[in-house]
């Protein structure tokens, strides 16, 4: 049935009467939907109703590898984890690499699925076929890296790998995250979802290696791939020697890097601060991921006080803008203090860096004053108070029970207009990019099954300036509706279920993305597509995702932006005087809902475009 | 030779010209110094002449666990570190427990010797006869648990133990201890002789178990052992379950746990703040060393900020003592986050918590100004202040650079009179026992080898009541020289050389230890011993340890007591209007040297003593 990289298995776990159970991977889901992402969404379409409570026992979490996990094809540990979200009541789906995804597949499942919801605080260990339903009494309380080590020395066995939550998930922070190692399923709050079903932990062991259907044609796959990253001008020129961060001076030269609440951006001398020749002073060691040549991750050390000498593993660009630009912040040492207690904490760094920031701007507006902040100086820039409000937020004291569970529903219960400061779309905070100078961000944040979400359509076209699959202006509205699709179709077809790095598909192999993909699923597993077919996995996915969030209640009211993005031009840098005004938005949305085949009136999937994608079902569903 | 317990080699690394080599252990040595603290005070001795400077390449470092570490023996999984001090400028010997002792026996050796120093920042990994010298750049710089997993990835093995130092020891602090998992070789500053030689860590790789020379003897051994533990009314009741904080309420009742810097003592509430009942609302977990059965070891979480949700193992009673009714901190939440923190950062916790508390009463007094300490509020209590501080001390940063090098140092560089209010001994801090109170701690505070040091002759009759070997008043001062010679032999006879745990000693065995030893000895090693030759192999150590004192300068005025604790009877309290006075001082150590068939007016060994013990070659370097 399956030649190679699947293990086709799917393990069955139910935390309300302790039975975990094995079941196949059926060879069709296999072929429509390829792994990761593609398997989560699958899964959480078929088997979670949509308007079912996210922090509810009803709702179902999905681990799920790729096909190439645990093969011999390089940069591929990485995993989906997919439920409903908590923090947008949409599909929640969040990718997180490591050694955790290998292992998994290394233990005998191509995904496991959670269920029900345990009596008590408890873990699931996971050894050759063996799964033990144990007490996390101990754990629970315990920060993420200390859970860890406090499992492993439990089960007396080192070589175990963990997922976890910390307290942010136990506390049901909508913006929780799941941590193994020191790397983040974060986005999301899909720890909250862990923490709802007393899920303290997931520890798996496995060994050996996944077969390969046909080493030969594996050799002429990889050959092409591997030449694509090796011409590459960013990927081992620069992105090994400096990571993601290389990007704070890149945005910030392109007026895009958002600074204190988005209300400024480009006017900063932030480079001179936190860009690339200050980070590499931090830097004491590069990382691999399992199978990487490339090892875009350092790791840095603090070096000022108070914060001397705390390690972290990163932090990622993503961080230098959350708990940097945007908090106001331009301490590299509290941002690496930052990154690593909110790992710590089991807190998803973007969504609570800019949750911090937009506190930050209601309390320097005096919406919320130091009565409400319990003392805290709010002001933009004040690092301590960020740490402070870090651990507030998971263990939800005082203000820090107001901003856990994100902008939006924060906005909500404080009035006062501070929904016009909350930087999100459909609940999930905003990612590193003004999307005022970046359009084809801007209507992927808009459109996104996940709300604003960078990782699921990355315009790197915008960023890197490859021309695929054509010429890109970033102030441009046009064409961004048919840029948009593809980039959402290729990242979610070719990234997200194969679970390959993303880096490959922004600064690689955008070229030849989907054939490459096609090669290597023939090779690997002895599946067959066309490049088209692979897109078309892509596209499946993006519209059964959001046929489900159909279903939860959103609309074409949905797909939107920030107020502030729409009625503020930016006000210096090389974006100056750019905005998406709701116009401008209107045509994007409207030529990416005909390009997407859906109706344009409302954003919702035709039955024609579904039955075209095999999923009749679905158009059922939403007749 | 042997016929089990040891592996009958020694590895002796040579930093400077990256050898490692590997010699036999002498059985004579093994005979007559049976282990742990044995071994390294014998090659101390021998290789490392009394002037050397302990910071300098000539100093040595010597590893070594004793005969029953790695055996089925239980509570043997300990190690001595033993190399000149540069805080006190004697031997200095530390202890420490965890999986490292027992890994290095699995990895063929009974002790490692550290010679020389590396050009750069270096660590040893040791595996199945196989040494390498590796790079530490990367993990200069960086705490030490994090410099445990980060070697651990390195070396691709989850299963290495590391013994390294942190901050504190690359920084030369001569309070900073080595850190292994999260125990530590703590007290006179052994970590800073790491430091010295470039040495951040060292890995060790084993595998097996040691073998038995007479199994049947062994269950025999075994069987009394195991008795004695289980009749102890406090070992299994109560020390299972509470651990050594218990000892906090214990010694504050009896009115000798030290207060503000030695200035009070029972006089507070501390038993309400810090005492077992709220202990116990803070642990979360028991741990075991290897092949304990008691499990004293107790996780805490502290719960209220701004230290929620860190993690510590322990703090042991000692630190209830430094980081809180020595330094007047009531906080229990800061106590532990102290604890994790003097871990991380790699500084013995009692060393760095009386240095803490010497500064404060400095600063009330106003020898230490606002000026001084760069602004920080060191008032007695304030445990912000004090967390700030220790970070300053592992880098020796502003006031910490002066600190660092212990209260003795420190008094010296100050001047105006401070000396006075630096509870030292021969440079090492005071343990947590006010000895106006329990006056064989006195004693044994100014006669121990390595300074004020409670574990090298725990006078544990004045605090658990056991009549061995006779009945004790602990506010007596007559017959504690005879007292302290016992309890510093047997204590090194049967708990520092075969590296038992001394709770056993203290709470269990303590009529049987000697004969204990001897049976162990036999079954294992198939070495034999009488009893009184078991307690005469710690005669030699300590009369071998004092030679080298001699030879480093030391002489009768250096066993001595702080003033404070001379001239300032106790104030309230159980002790109420106790002190030992210079005369009560004088006859205990007449008493003692006495006892011990030294030179009552110099302090120093016999040369009739010395051959008594099989030490000529002694006698001829002290004469």
């Amino acid at each position: 049935m399956y030649q190679g990289g699947y293990t086709g298995k799917v393990l069955r776990i139910n935390l309300t009467d302790q039975t975990a159970k094995e079941e196949e991977l059926p060879l069709e889901i296999a072929q429509d939907y390829i792994g990761g992402a593609g398997f989560g969404v699958k899964y959480l379409y078929d088997e979670v109703p949509a308007s079912t409570d996210a922090l509810g026992p009803d709702n179902k979490l999905i681990f799920a590898s790729g096909p190439f996990s645990g093969t011999t094809v390089p940069c591929a540990s990485r995993m989906a984890v997919t439920g409903k979200s908590p923090l947008t009541g949409a599909v929640g789906m969040a990718l997180t690499g490591g050694h955790f995804p290998v292992e998994l597949k290394f233990a005998g499942y191509d995904a496991l699925i959670i269920e029900g919801k345990a009596k008590k605080p408890t873990y699931v260990s996971i050894k050759k076929g063996n799964v033990k339903f144990r007490s996390a009494k101990k754990v629970w309380g315990m920060k993420t890296l200390d859970t860890q080590q406090f499992i492993k020395n439990e089960l007396k066995d080192q070589n175990v790998r963990i997922a976890c939550i910390g307290p942010g998930g136990e506390n049901l922070s909508k913006i929780a995250c799941i941590i193994n190692e020191t790397r983040a399923a974060g986005r999301k709050g899909l720890g909250a979802v862990m923490g709802s079903k007393n899920l303290k932990a997931i520890a798996v062991r496995g060994s050996g290696k996944l077969p390969i259907a046909d080493k030969e044609k594996l050799k002429t796959a990889k050959g092409a791939f591997t030449k694509a990253m090796k011409a590459s001008e960013v990927l081992y020129p620069h992105f090994s020697k400096t990571g993601t961060p290389m990007v704070v001076e890149a945005t910030d030269a392109m007026g895009i890097l958002p600074i204190r609440n988005f209300m400024d951006t480009g006017t900063s001398s932030l480079a001179e601060k936190i860009g690339v020749d200050v980070q590499m002073t931090r830097n004491v060691a590069r990382e691999h991921c399992y199978n990487c040549p490339v090892g875009c991750s350092q790791l840095k050390v603090a070096k000022t006080e108070p914060y001397t000498g705390i390690l972290t593993e990163g932090p990622e660009f993503e961080t230098f803008y959350s708990f940097g630009s945007v908090t106001g912040v331009d301490n590299i040492d509290a941002i690496i203090a930052a990154d690593r207690l909110a790992d710590e904490l089991g807190l998803d760094s973007i969504s609570s860096g800019v949750a911090i920031a937009f506190a930050m701007e209601l309390y320097e507006k005096g919406i919320l004053t130091k009565d409400d902040t319990g003392g805290l100086d709010l002001r933009f820039g004040n690092d301590e108070a960020m740490m402070t409000l870090l651990r507030l937020m998971a263990y939800r004291e005082g203000i820090g029970d107001l901003l856990t569970d994100g902008t939006k529903e924060a906005a909500n219960k404080i009035g006062k207009g501070a929904e016009k400061y909350a930087m999100h779309v459909k609940g999930l905070e905003l990612p590193a990019y003004d999307v005022r100078g970046a359009k084809g961000h801007g209507l992927n944040y808009a459109t996104s099954y996940t709300g604003a979400d960078h990782n699921r359509g990355y315009c790197f076209q915008e960023i890197f300036g490859d021309p695929i699959p054509f010429e890109v202006d970033r102030f441009a509205v046009e064409r961004k509706g048919e840029l948009t699709k593809w980039n959402q179709d290729i990242r979610t077809a070719t990234a997200d279920c194969p679970t390959m790095c993303v880096f490959l598909l922004d600064m690689a192999v955008p070229a030849i993305a989907a054939q490459n993909t096609a090669d290597l699923m023939e090779a690997v597993t002895g599946l067959q597509y066309t490049a088209d077919e692979v897109q078309q996995v892509g596209e499946r996915i993006n519209n059964l995702a959001k046929a489900f969030n159909v279903q939860a209640g959103f609309t074409r009211d949905d797909d939107t932006l920030p107020e502030r993005l729409m009625t503020e031009p930016l006000k210096g840098g090389a974006s100056k005087g750019q905005l998406i005004s709701p116009a401008d938005l209107k045509l994007m949305l409207d030529e990416y809902y005909e390009a997407r085949g859906w109706d344009v009136n409302t954003g919702i999937p035709t039955k024609e475009k579904l039955q075209e994608l095999g999923l009749e079902y679905v158009a059922k569903d939403l007749a």
